[in-house]
């Protein structure tokens, strides 16, 4: 055991500590009326890298949500890596659906609840521990350091991708390195090589100025939620083909070789389908799960509204109805293409008697990296010695675009080194993160400066 | 003009005053929050009904809302006339799309715009108006006056029903009178002689026992948001044909008579497609507007809800999806046969990765009555003189399921002398009665009570 991994874990209930900290703070990024607690929550963030040890730091403004950036440079001739990372979170409702309130971090069974314990401040804060690690205990760190942790993953990152454009030469590196991915399960340290892209829309269709009376006019005119109901029923098959026109065109082939490597992986669909409490699992025909979630493209429905929710009877015919779909993508189909074919098509199917709207609200590419990589393959090391475990190597079914923006701007490998589970409940109520985990993943992140410093 | 009629005529200030009295109250029967609100204006009805002159009042209670209950019965050996309303009111939601509050009544335009405005506080109170302008002029009144005003219309009248059937005797009269419906337009009064009936569902869809990260699931469970698409979209074709099994087997065909003199009404579709700001119309081929909207059974979505309904972008598989589906029914269709090919479809269209729940909110028949009947024939008259026109004789689409029971239990025919219009907002934001029609119903009202003494 490195003095630095010694170190981390002689600082367990600090750390658990700082990470309630944050916890505490509803960085919601999505909701306009929590700026006050994402820039708050920014501003934890950059002290926390100072007092880790980084010698510069900034809050980036940007028109929304501040970028921070921290950085150590004292290991000339090293290689230098890039942690990225987000501080926002998802939205926490439904509330009432949460064991204990999702900003009041609660220790239960060994699992730390609270909404962004594992996505994403649970994880990339192991970086700053392992950082934090080195310098104290060694006055050294094996390589060079940036951090970039932003507050607009769960919206789209969508001033991120700008900031990394003009500013090559500030996050220039040799790897970057990124905790925001599951383990296959809590026995299966894992490795991410690929994740899938995302288009995420709204759908708006509006039938009648105004509310109508059911009796007084049902028949007669459009109902904006029949329509919605028959352009939603079009997108996708029975059996869970897509079925908007040239939406698989760019999708590329499986090898015999890939579907091998993830059909090996402890995966099992028994247990997968008991986590999840589903009364059967579903998918696109000729395919495994694992493919289904990681590999294939897919098409959901995230939020569907109109007319009258309360309890009991309201004789309405709504005047509009809405949709929120998403399309998760793989290599090397592109949201903007996949976007313009899903308008396309909405608008042709939906019946002429009503107005349509589609707007594309959240986008991002996929990715997929060599398994044999130097910098996968020192990370693989690294997990090996604090899991005691070699880890896997998977594709995540989930998006984290900037991954892709790193590869194709700053032209360097990206390290996917995830410690959450399939049961964390992310974007869900009690969401959490494994406290063995957490601690594991402090070590791991020691050890994996010291490998990359090798490679 | 009569009397009574000048009474009334003389009085409309303190009529108006009255009427926004109970206007201020948010009798909103399907909220279990308002249920005092409820309570209250059944005590305002009976105040009413007591300073009118009503020799009798109560308050029934019931399970949940009550039922007021007034008489008069001081003219021996002439005809008893029971007049049937409802004190309670939709909800007023989306409270956004209220020019002035809901229960705030607010005069503008010579209309008067509050929940409840026409559906039905300023259409039953015309008649408590009238049997006291008898009263007051004469000492007497024409007809024997029983009043039953109740407190469940807006949701399904249930407990109105088995007060009837107990209490036969009470309310045993020769005709019931009954002003909660529409006239054709402001120029046409017109008596119904047709109401649809309803059968209003629920269907619940559940999936997962809670809600997924749509990046990490995506692709391999079921969506209860598209399940629930998939259902709802084969319910209706679309042309606008209900595609239930079985769901016109006991439609009766319109005669040749019938559709004639629907076609003779002043109706236009591009003044009513204009009124409501439709797009387009649409519905069931091969029938005119206005038999689509009364003389033919149709479907409709009144609610739909599942998943992230926000603001941006939440990426989740949303666990349940729910809908609010409601049947307007013509005879002979009865409710609980369609309901139960309603739910015998739904389960059987919906895939078997859900569970699905159908329950039966609502319910009532549908009513249709000859025409040349004495009783209309007096309301006729009635409405003649008090609108210098004589009115035409129209099907109404909506449904007041209680006056197929007067006719099944009474055994007596009902007389619907609607002021109300269709634009007058029933279940919409901005409710309104126009106040020429609320004064000219006044007067008609003391007409009939003297026409159907003839009788």
């Amino acid at each position: 055991m490195s003095v630095a991994a010694e170190f981390v874990r002689a600082h367990q209930n600090r750390h658990l500590d700082e990470l309630k900290d944050i916890l505490r703070i509803p960085s919601i990024s999505t909701d306009p009326a929590r700026a006050q607690d994402v820039a708050r929550a920014a501003a934890w963030v950059e002290g926390r890298l100072k007092r880790a040890g980084c010698t510069k730091t900034a809050i980036h403004k940007t028109p929304r949500h501040p970028i921070v950036y921290g950085e150590w440079l004292g290991a000339p001739g090293k290689p230098t890596i890039l942690v990225y990372g987000h501080y926002d979170v998802q939205p926490p409702e439904p509330l009432e659906l949460w064991t204990t309130p999702p900003f009041e971090p609660t220790i239960r069974d060994g699992r730390l609840y609270a909404r962004g314990a594992c996505d994403d401040k649970g994880q990339f804060i192991i970086h700053v521990n392992a950082f934090e690690a080195h310098l104290k205990t060694s006055g050294t760190c094996p390589v060079n350091v940036k951090f970039l942790i932003e507050g607009e993953e769960e919206i789209g990152s969508g001033n991120l991708e700008p900031f990394i454009a003009a500013n090559k030469e500030l996050l220039a590196c040799d790897a970057v390195v990124v905790s925001d991915t599951a383990m296959l399960d809590k026995k299966t340290p894992s490795i991410t090589h690929g994740l899938r892209g995302l288009s995420y829309c709204q759908i708006d269709v509006r039938g009648t100025s105004r509310d109508l009376h059911s009796g007084s006019f049902g028949g007669a005119v459009i109902n904006p939620a029949f329509a919605l109901a028959h352009i939603l029923a079009q997108l996708k098959d029975t059996k869970g083909k897509v079925k908007v026109p040239g939406f698989y065109d760019k999708v590329k082939k499986l090898t015999a070789k890939e579907r091998k490597a993830m059909a090996s992986l402890p995966h099992s669909d028994a247990r997968f389908k008991k986590e999840i409490a589903a009364p059967a699992l579903f998918g696109e025909p000729g395919f495994t799960t694992l493919e289904r979630i990681t590999a294939r493209p897919t098409l959901e429905i995230n939020g569907i509204w109109g007319g009258f929710q309360g309890d009991g009877a309201k004789t309405v015919i709504p005047a509009e109805a809405h949709a929120k779909v998403s399309m998760r993508l793989v290599p090397d189909q592109t949201s903007d293409e996949i976007f313009k074919k899903f308008e396309r098509f909405v608008k042709k199917i939906a019946p002429k008697s009503v107005q349509v709207k589609v707007t594309h609200l959240h986008h991002g590419a996929g990715w997929l990296a060599p398994t044999d990589h130097a910098a996968l393959q020192a990370a693989s090391r690294a997990v090996k010695k604090a899991f005691g475990k070699a880890p896997v190597f998977t594709r995540e079914g989930g998006s984290i675009p900037v991954v892709a923006t790193f590869d194709k701007v700053l032209k360097v490998p990206s390290v996917l080194m995830g410690i959450g589970l399939h049961d964390d409940n992310l974007h869900a109520p009690n969401e959490k993160i494994d406290l063995d985990n957490f601690f594991k993943g402090n070590e791991a992140a020691t050890y994996l400066m010291e490998e990359l410093a090798t490679v």
